[in-house]
């Protein structure tokens, strides 16, 4: 019964490829249903028509792919002024390199993605540590999937971190079909 | 129909204040009651009767005060262990000093609480920006109230600034409410 | 002795404004020059001839001007690739609305233009409260001045303001000096 | 020519043995000496006695050891008041789980206590990717090193992730000993 809106940007295929396993979880839930946009194509119209959004991004220099942050700025920005998105689903997942160990800026990144979705007045739906699939590719925040060898090399993502992607759709799915009809902010028409 | 556990530290009482506001906006919501419990007092066993948890803290050099973060450290990683926390509601609010207009740090302090929240698995309820009384003290993540003067003195949590705290409660009471029952991640049992 | 690179974004006209503060400050340190680029025309060689970066934009949605990212993820990543600004000074700037008193997600903007920095390699200058001009627009990772009313419009940075920007451009300044011929890490070339 | 102060907590004996590497990176510059202190033992006459501060914590459900939050508030606010350690120099480091490859919340972590650095005005010394031994243990705000196994289970901080522990304590200790007499900052005395 809930339509998610996946906007993503990728450049060697990984997050796209992310973007289709948490498309495939939304997917799972009775009734509801994934669009997947790429962030340059996504309109005010697919967020208008959504009960949750789904950001997805490769971190460069520890923030958001600038496509991302353009979508941000442009589409959802107009639906925030207007205040169409309060009490609606929101969610975050990301790729990015696996140099260091310790996520390269992934944190931060999934932040500020998670500040358009706070500013929209969205519920986020985080990810529990004990979600099937969580020690291949998860963060508190959303999932993560290393896409590059330690030498920094593409290497894409394996399919065994895709499992946590699709456990997440799934569950903002779950919380968006939730909020559909409910109010939880005094702001929201009644 | 909800429990709502608001865990908070203060020094000079503007928290405290603030914890009551946000404790009035909770109990303005059919069936819902709220527990108000200093950092140092909470325990495991009022977290896990709680349906939702909302965290406040003054600010001290940028991040959350101490007997907060030792509640975090103490209680909430032992209902984390267990899981019991998943799918119930969250939220944070703050107060601070006024000196140099931007908040002086709120964010990032707010972003440690509810990495908590996040890390416990609880959903996240922001604050929007259509608020009433957001102008006064709202921030996208929860309400920050200005309790000193800009010479740094305090001067406490003036009571125009209480009207978002109180609607913060309300609107967590609510998410709160709304969660009991339902299950949003596969990890709960059914 | 040290040239700074201003980069920044503007939309109304404040951050420009905020630029020039910051080049006025750099002019005041003995022997240091500012240059000032918009997001989308800086170049790679502004960069590699740059003993100091500051990055300046407006707060949209929480997070920085898609167009100083998009500056961060085409050239400053090449700079990072070849390592050419590590040991080198950074610091950063913002404006934005005054809505809700608290800063509007400026602090986590700030925090992905400094990851950007310390991606980079470059040494951090924050901004103490005892600067002058700290009350009127300041926040400890750099200035931020408000340019909206409470109600959103746009009013512009008023002159207040911007003694705190200037300080700023001098206290980096004084930084890339200092740094230019010095040898902090050891991946530098000696 | 500079001492430095690393204040740390640990749980297992992981931060103190990366606390231990720190310090002996720090030995390694001519002239620098290190004092270890406990973050529960630490002073301000430490702090005051310091040419510049490193900061070491575990992660705890995202944020960092209440032990180091109870320092920071007690001892380095009282600094913080006087603008005693305005200029001088400031790192981080941390250890923590393995569990979901992505760090575990561990740059929100280093966030916070840098926020107190920023605060102090700390120069921040961040960590180029080029560091020897970036790829065991690296984030670009300092080291990260996994001291669990996927399991959750301890299982100590190996030998071939100190390397870049040592590195970070050698460039914090040539920055503080290159800021010591230097005057970036207006505000402090001359």
């Amino acid at each position: 019964m809930a339509n998610l809106l996946i906007v993503y940007a990728s450049d060697y295929g990984s997050t796209k490829k992310a973007a289709e396993a948490v498309a495939a979880g939304v997917a799972t839930v009775n009734g509801c249903t994934a669009t997947i946009r790429e962030a340059e194509k996504a309109t005010l119209d697919d967020l208008s028509a959504a009960d949750g959004l789904i950001l997805g991004s490769p971190t460069h220099m520890g923030s958001m792919d600038w496509r991302v942050k353009k979508f941000i700025d442009t589409v959802t920005a107009a639906a925030w002024m207007k205040g169409i998105f309060i009490g609606r689903a929101g969610g975050v997942f990301m790729t990015g390199g696996g140099y260091g160990g310790s996520g390269g800026g992934c944190e931060l990144t999934m932040l500020a993605m998670l500040n358009d979705l706070a500013e929209l007045g969205a519920l986020i739906v985080p990810l529990p540590n004990s979600t099937p699939g969580y020690a291949k590719a998860g963060l508190q925040w959303g999932p993560y999937g290393r896409s590059h060898a330690e030498d920094g090399k593409p290497i894409g993502l394996s399919d065994d971190k895709l499992e946590v992607f699709r456990h997440h759709g799934a569950n903002i799915a779950r919380a968006a079909a939730l909020l559909k009809g409910a109010r939880i902010f005094q702001t929201q028409g009644g």
